[in-house]
């Protein structure tokens, strides 16, 4: 069933759209008052996000607040290699941690991928409540991270300055890191076919650590998988395809490769030159992005001054998603977002005028 | 005068060399026991860096283990802020820190370029001390931050994960920043000049935070006075115009750009495609890099895998300069560099033979 506001759908297919559509990567979170109120009622982020309910009050709040112009599934990118046992839990103010990391042989050889029905059923179970919340009003966006940034954390067994323990095997186990790369795309996909059976109208891949790969190992380790995902997606329940985003942060060298694995758009962080990117492969792809979160930390008209750029650099026609180049930060003030969305939908119009 | 082992030089120049040269970001550092032990003998990493016999003593220590085809002086990019009033010391354990760092207009305004030959003589006297202990062996590597880089530092007072500080500045008070850099730029040339008087035979500028940035934003903050610096160098003392490497540390997409800012060599880090890197801007520099520094905490054979896929995909001919992607970790066993050095002068033989 097509959203009541499907300009973010149109844009994926590159079609003509009034405006340019925005909507924020991590645009449910602690910058947002009423976010933080509900992880406190929730307990902790794990119990806020495994509650189907509390999931779906926060996914919808930043739409309460902006007119953004799609929802995402609050979620986190390590349930997967939770749901495959590995024990995620989170230390405050360190960030996501694994009981069990996988590091050898006999690790690697017993992982197996989840029925998302069963150990994932907490985000189908919020996807459902998220669409019947919505009523239609914009898309909902679901997401997994992919098989590589995954694998970082996986073989980390949590965040890490340089993930040498996970390097390491990459260079001297390739086929142990192949084995662990299949299982996870396996189970990435499964995820991904559960949310879309649950009601996601989008899906974006999140590869927040392939930017720390040689060109060369990015498409072995990295890329490759995402491909192999995506060609494994199926449609949803009314038969149509589920257009797909592929984020690479750190990959604005490889925008060609990246935009030939099948992906519907690309999302670029705040370090690429849109309109480079649009002349090398907007024939082939929608773009997303991709202003500096930091900018976010300024004012009104500052991150008006550089909206307004990133629009005119991308130019004239359809095809833009306006983003952030990644997460918003948990020290933004709201009234910069909904300056910075007021911004977007107002000055974009110029953009997307009939032509004379 | 021309060292015995001139294969670096010639590498700049793209002059045809039996080998490819190669020396290490760091290489005088952690990773060796007899570094430590002098750095011991120092009390501190400062007062090593400020005792040209001890500076000396370091920069030489990797050339005695290692058949090397450079030196590089031992030092710190922070002397520059440092001997502009900013107070640096180290925090064991968290990296350097200033005492004053820069934060609003009188502080900026108040920045002076010092004079290198009182306030940074103590860098002086190592290229000095450096050049007569090196008997003409191989040729000596001066350096400095890029202005960027040093301003990171200066505005946030030590390192950052996103240096917000330092971006509220540049988007707010572009003005200020400006300024900023411009003093910073001063400072560089003149400390650079400095070096190349007391005898430095090449020049590197390490941009190690510019690829933070924009597109638009690095070739107006960070590119344009690291051109500033290379269009200010002086010839060294027998007329001879000294050549120059490039490094912005994810800067991969900009390639062409900064082949164009007046250098001589462009440095890769490791997520380039050193063959794709050549084909852009071969032309017009030599490349220098571009091996994962995890690489070398591997074991031989892999490193010999690696090293000879990078020596490969550069190709046949002249100017490149083997080096890592990034600084030599120092958890690096030593027997690794001896491997990897070896490897590349052997291996690439293969690729500067006269053609049949």
């Amino acid at each position: 069933m097509t959203p009541l506001n499907d300009t973010l759908l149109r844009a994926l297919r590159r079609e003509e759209t009034p405006y340019t559509p925005i909507w924020l990567m991590r645009q449910a979170g602690r910058y947002l008052p009423e976010y933080n109120r509900t992880r406190s009622r929730a307990g902790s982020f794990l119990a806020l996000a495994q509650s189907p309910s509390l999931a779906a009050e926060v996914t919808l709040q930043p739409l309460e607040r902006f007119p953004l112009d799609a929802a995402i599934l609050f979620s986190d990118i390590l349930t997967v290699p939770d749901a495959m046992g590995l024990g995620l839990y989170f230390v405050e103010g360190e960030g996501p941690r694994f009981r069990h990391p996988v590091r050898d042989e006999t690790a690697v050889q017993s992982l197996r991928s989840p029925d998302p029905d069963r150990e994932l059923r907490y985000v189908t179970d919020a996807v459902r409540e998220i669409r019947k919340a919505l009523q239609g009003r914009v898309p909902l966006i679901g997401f997994a991270g992919s098989p590589f940034t995954l694998a970082c954390y996986m073989v980390e067994g949590g965040a890490s300055s340089d993930f040498a323990t996970l390097k390491r095997m990459l260079y001297m186990r390739e086929d142990l890191m192949h084995r662990l790369l299949s299982v996870t795309a396996r189970a990435v996909t499964d995820y991904l076919n559960a949310q879309i059976a649950a009601g996601a109208q989008v899906i974006m891949i999140f590869d927040t650590w392939g930017g720390t790969l040689s060109a060369a190992d990015y498409n072995v380790f990295s890329l490759a998988y995402m491909q192999q995902i995506l060609a494994g997606l199926q449609a949803d329940g009314d038969g149509v395809r589920v257009p797909t985003i592929v984020f690479t942060k750190g990959g604005g060298a490889w925008l060609e490769a990246i935009a030939r694995c099948g992906t519907d758009a690309v999302g670029l962080d705040w370090t690429v030159d849109i309109g480079r990117a649009r002349s090398q492969i907007g024939g082939q792809a929608a773009l997303q992005g991709n202003l500096d979160p930091l900018l976010l930390l300024t004012d009104p008209a500052t991150i008006q001054v550089h909206a307004d750029r990133i629009l005119a650099t991308y130019g004239h026609g359809p095809g833009h998603i306006f983003n952030l180049g990644h997460g918003i930060l948990p020290t933004t003030p709201p009234e910069n977002v909904a300056a910075l969305v007021d911004t977007v939908h107002d000055r974009s119009r110029a953009f997307h005028a009939a032509p004379a």
